[in-house]
């Protein structure tokens, strides 16, 4: 596969390395909520198997990765009363990719309430990490 | 199922009333150039049966369609020389959705380029319809 890293962010949440809110977990996906969220109840999708992204994937993963997005999809939208849904997949970086693990965006709507921008940083040290270590970490998570 | 409205332009795209620049078709899906590109090579992928949006169909359709997402995203980023894809996919009015039959977006990317604004409207006289009985059909778009 293209160029995986296997200290991106997500892989350590994967191995427990690194904490997240995990909404839902199967034997190919987890389902966590995003630290820089760009609105309430924003949740990523990711499958459990290393890639770097959508280019990089193919059906045996992308089937079981998109059932779990359009179950969240409906149960954040159940759950927070939204009036919509969002959902975004960011490819390479002139596509909008940040973390080189393979994550789709579920992103609860409401009416006349537009997405925050995105800051292109998991690395705030005002939001990440959760934990001490800050330094080391920040430097992972570009 | 909920709300779905068979006048809708994609139903009407498939059915062959309303012309589309198809690439891709199979027996699932069908993909053809936005009418209002956010971007060059701006591709829409929907499901052949009839649903309102994510939210409204289960994974017999959802597999078909992201499988072909997988292959047009694949396709236009190696056919455009982009430098990345951008997936977007919208969910009720609040969610971002105009056309209420399930689409997804492919949207080949290069860097420093952003999207075009979504002007929220497929019903402009400068691009759509491309035939004329405008005043009927731009009441449908909406």
């Amino acid at each position: 596969m293209a160029d995986y890293d296997p200290d991106n962010v997500f892989a350590k949440i994967l191995r427990g390395d690194l904490p997240a809110h995990k909404v839902y977990e199967d034997d190919a996906t987890l389902a966590f909520m995003d630290v820089m969220p760009r609105g309430d109840g924003h949740v990523l999708v990711i499958p459990k198997a290393a890639s770097r992204n959508m280019l990089d994937i193919g059906e045996d993963v992308l089937g079981p990765l998109y059932a779990t997005v359009s179950r969240i999809a409906k149960a954040v939208k159940a759950a927070l009363g939204a009036e919509g849904v969002t959902i975004q997949q960011f490819n390479e970086t002139a596509g909008g990719q940040v973390i080189f693990h393979t994550h789709v965006h579920v992103l609860p709507r409401w009416t006349d309430v537009p997405l925050k921008p995105h800051t292109g940083k998991m690395g705030s040290p005002r939001f990440w990490p959760p934990t001490p270590k800050r330094s080391a970490r920040r430097s992972e998570a570009r």
